[in-house]
């Protein structure tokens, strides 16, 4: 179904990265894209269009979330402060095997979305179990997103027998593939050190043959190197360009620890990096050179990694942290300026995923489109984007459109129940501690 | 005038950092502290009171900024990603030249009360020049406030002869002391690089003559040591000490760069220390060891600095940095868990600011409380106060009250006119760029 076009009047735009702000601008969204924009005195008349008015308020291209693990919401405060194995041993891997089912993929991914289009993210790469109910519950939830189905080579959620850990990815890419518009299929081989250098290759090559982005988490703790599966290279992302899985469809989720070696493969491939910093804060496992990186030329993207290490989904405040964080790597104020933040996690995520026109606002660009309040204390003065980063969150968002439909309207949650969501999330919580 | 007694019912209550989260409570304020409070099957029958329900809301001790330049909200976003020395020489200082003035102190503070006020802080320790104008705004606000008047060795805003700069705080104090309940004056000697070894030492005599808290800058950036003027000791704590400055009523403003006997000589003294952990990251001046100073027992504050270099004044959003970049400065993931981190920004701010029985729930405490909303995705589940920390933020905040009269209601702010406030600051940002 075609949504109806959608006319925002007297709104100051933010259009990209390399843009200055553009006041007093009517933008017309048409036909699930962005058809055309420009000064109030050039507004077209536009009667069979929704009307927005955008006067105190900014318009921007939805946030883009480079990597999370939606359903983990569940888990989210349940074991913080702690060391990152006896973390994942001892809390985390028990209460998955414990509590993750459909149910639970369906029901908390859904939450995990409220909260993300809540606070101005209209697209995230999700890797998880049970990604065809995270696939179904992203689809429902009105948000885009790329639905990455994991492998390991142990018994997993959905995944009994590891034996057919890549045939049960090639049936939901089969089941998703060119299902909706908005919901893109995916591989997600979790590591090498849960998966073997053959689980590896076979993964990579299922995403060749479909053309689908493959991700990994890699290079996130010193240690790492220690417990790869049967090394082919002398560091994590050695070992992955000897097994041949590194090209411009490939997503590198962490890469904290790189040498200058690894950043000259990463660059040389074309792959792109997601850098989680919050989730490597709270870990402890260090800052990645992004800021380096991005002067390479590497695509630096953004995520927040799921809620179980973060643990809120609200990329505004990830923005904040990237830019200052990188300030620290470095020690210089200059490193990851506001803009080059912000495009992480707009245009920067957009190309790493490969989803097509998304991320600016341009004529033909597909309408995923956030309305942010600036007549807001913490907002003002506002000079310029900058305090996108630096002063905004999620909170300042009251309106979202998604693929030419308002997913979001004054803080309104249109597109599902979010009541019914919060209580089935609440009922699968008490086990665990909840009130 | 005696505020009306307050009664919250059917809240949950985060009362303490060492305390479990009490469910299905009442509370009661009464001539502006905490009179009682316990579980629902026991709630008096109050009808002189107002009555809030706080039904899937939240109630904790409101949150104390250690540190803050509330006038310096103009300069929000102006000069943003520059080296410290560049942006303070040539952005911040021609800025304040050009721009400070009573008017803008008083309007300007107003702002960073209102936005204090909605991010859930009831206290804040400000210091700038102009303080007779920020203390009167922030009386009127509604807030309580240590509020200290600068003290540099060249002209300054208000003082352009820097013979009288202990004078003119000595005439600010005996205007203000005992003039509100909510307000204490306090001196703010702003670092050993603008304040010569006799006017340190003076200013410190005037702070403890008066029985007022003693602010100082100290160790923010790792070259301080070379910029101190007639350095007296071998770092710049041992400075301080050399100059007789440091007791329980100096508070230590940074305190990035410490050596193991700077810490001991702060422990010794009893003195307290502020941390500013997003202004250290935005400014690159490094991380404190706050979590090693914790644990040694030295008095750990929070604060957000000026909104110049962090850019909001959210509290919740400082409180997650702290706890992350600890985890990082140490490299375990165990240190400064929440409820220390917590601590900072409640318990221990109040205890190094001297202001009283604040920063817990707990009777005969004074009536400083804020009510937070629970049921949002981002705080669902909730498992335990961590939440706050890890994924809450100011805009969770729904109602404050202060001194026992509720200042914010269902987030309209009552104390004062915000649109005015906005109009006032939008007109004297207009010359720096503002839309």
């Amino acid at each position: 179904m075609t949504p109806a076009p959608i006319l925002i009047s007297n709104v100051t735009l933010h259009t990209d990265c390399s843009s200055p702000l553009r006041h007093g601008q009517w933008l017309l969204c048409r036909d699930g894209r962005i058809h055309s924009f420009g000064p109030m005195a050039t507004v077209p008349d536009c009667p069979e269009a929704i009307q927005l008015d955008g006067t105190d308020r900014l318009l921007m291209p939805g946030l883009i979330n480079g990597h999370n693990h939606c359903a983990m919401t569940l888990f989210r405060g349940l074991a913080d402060d702690l060391e990152l194995s006896r973390w994942l041993n001892e809390h985390i891997f028990p209460a998955e095997a414990a509590h993750v089912n459909e149910e639970m993929v369906y029901h908390c991914t859904k939450l995990a979305a409220a909260e993300m289009i809540l606070s101005g993210t209209t697209t995230v790469a999700d890797g998880y179990f049970h990604e065809d109910q995270a696939a179904r519950a992203l689809c429902e939830s009105g948000m885009r997103a790329v639905a990455a189905h994991g492998i390991v080579d142990f018994p997993a959620p959905g995944v009994a027998d590891p034996g057919r850990n890549i045939s049960a990815v090639a049936d939901f890419i089969s089941e998703w593939k060119n299902r909706d518009e908005r919901i893109t299929p995916a591989v997600f081989a979790h590591s090498p050190y849960t998966c073997s250098p053959a689980t590896l290759r076979a993964a990579k090559a299922l995403a060749r043959e479909q053309e689908l982005p493959f991700f990994i988490h890699i290079a996130e703790t010193r240690q790492e190197q220690k417990i790869i599966m049967d090394p082919q290279g002398e560091s994590p992302i050695a070992h992955l360009a000897a097994l041949d899985l590194l090209d411009d469809d490939t997503v590198l989720v962490h890469c904290v620890w790189l040498d200058e070696r690894d950043m000259n493969t990463i660059h040389t491939s074309g792959a792109g990096v997601i850098t989680c910093p919050q989730s490597h804060l709270k870990l402890a496992s260090g800052i990645s050179r992004a800021a380096a990186m991005d002067e390479m030329g590497i695509p630096i993207g953004l995520g927040t990694d799921g809620s179980a290490s973060n643990n809120a989904l609200d990329l505004f405040v990830e923005l904040d942290i990237l830019a200052k964080t990188q300030k620290l790597q470095t020690l210089e104020a200059t490193a990851m300026p506001a803009a080059r933040a912000l495009a992480t996690a707009t245009e920067n995520n957009a190309g790493i995923l490969g989803i097509g026109k998304l991320g600016k606002i341009a004529p033909g660009f597909k309408a995923d489109l956030i309305l942010l309040k600036l007549k807001q204390p913490h907002l003002q003065p506002f000079y310029s984007s900058d305090s996108l980063v630096y002063s905004g969150n999620g909170s300042d968002v009251e309106t979202v459109i998604i693929n030419g439909s308002i997913v979001l309207l004054e803080k309104k949650l249109l597109s599902f129940d979010l009541d019914e969501t919060l209580e089935h999330v609440r009922s699968l919580a008490k086990p665990l501690g909840h009130l």
